[in-house]
């Protein structure tokens, strides 16, 4: 494998439990998890610098001038950024490098990084989906269907990304199971290879005359 | 993961262990492996539906016939060739089938099976190479010399595959893992989860009004 790290994108329906695989994920292999800046205000329990590095308008904007996010976005009035040099960072030290991000986000990510790895995690089916977040118990029917709606506008992103896995109920360990052979193999790719396989092939040349 | 099975094509430079590894994942992972016809002559210890389909010259060409072979080709005066319906049959028994054959054989699979994996398999390095196939000791040094001239042929199909594996000398178990993880990916590529996500995307379509 050769030495750069891995970019994982990591998208997903909302209630398809991207959000619980990413943290196993990096608890279980190692792997880094890229967190998001953002202008909004704290929510109850959330701690700055894990769930996301909080930021006043002016210094999220300074970081803006400095080229400082891979990408970033206005939602809803805060901006949301990922930082670049926490990535770099880790690319350059060869370790994988999860970011957990919506469609609009990844898009970006593959502009800029043409060599990640865009992962749409999913339930089986549309009627899967809507048995989970109804499963919730915690949401209004309109809210679900709000929800829906945009399932099936994100739905239509899903061919850019390079891999589709389930996430079903109670079966989080095949999941991730399977996000870690994607990142495996991905290193054995012909495209991550070009490197090792020109140096295998002027090593061979002395031996062809 | 879709119904139908996955072919998988696995090359690679003599005395790089390429047998051995498939035998290997077939016993593993309960892959199945093709095995070929040929109308040379069995060598000794070599059992016939075991390690080749012996047959007379014309049965072999009367299969050719009636299109029963994926690929053929003649060398050194002996046909050889890919049996059709065993790797039919399996696929559609959705099975992991692994051919193991040689560069030219490859990109006729690559033709007819554009979703076929194709998997080739080397030593770390020209000088590995080299000392794996000295280091049997049964070899004439014109006979290493030759294999090391065809590898660098070899070497310049490389980028038609899909993954390079290293195969380290004692190291089989590591080899087989990241085959394994090449082909459990595979499964969740965008490319062989269209129905699905057809499927998907027309069940969400009735939340989108």
């Amino acid at each position: 494998m050769d030495k750069r790290g891995t970019l994982v994108v990591i998208s997903g329906f909302s209630g398809v439990g991207k959000g619980t695989v990413s943290k196993a994920l990096v608890e279980k292999y190692g792997y880094r998890l890229s967190i998001s800046a953002t202008t909004r205000k704290p929510r109850e329990g959330e701690v700055d610098g894990k769930d996301y590095f909080f930021k006043t308008e002016n210094e999220f904007l300074s970081l803006v001038d400095y080229n400082g996010y891979i990408e970033y976005a206005q939602y809803v009035g805060n901006y949301y950024g990922t930082p670049r040099k926490f990535v770099e960072d880790s690319l350059a030290e060869g370790q994988v490098v999860i970011l957990e991000i919506e469609v609009q986000g990844a898009m970006k990510i593959r502009e800029q990084y043409p060599d990640a790895v865009l992962l749409f995690i999913t339930a089986s089916s549309a009627e899967v989906l809507k048995n989970r977040l109804a499963g919730r118990g915690t949401e209004e029917p309109e809210v679900i269907e709000k929800r829906m709606k945009r399932a099936a506008q994100e739905a239509e992103s899903i061919p850019v990304y390079d891999y589709v896995v389930n996430n079903e109920e109670g079966r989080l360990e095949e999941c991730m199971a399977q996000i870690h052979s994607i990142i495996e193999s991905e290193g054995c790719r012909i495209a991550r290879r070009k490197e090792f396989i020109e140096n295998l092939k002027n090593g061979l040349k002395e031996f062809e005359n």
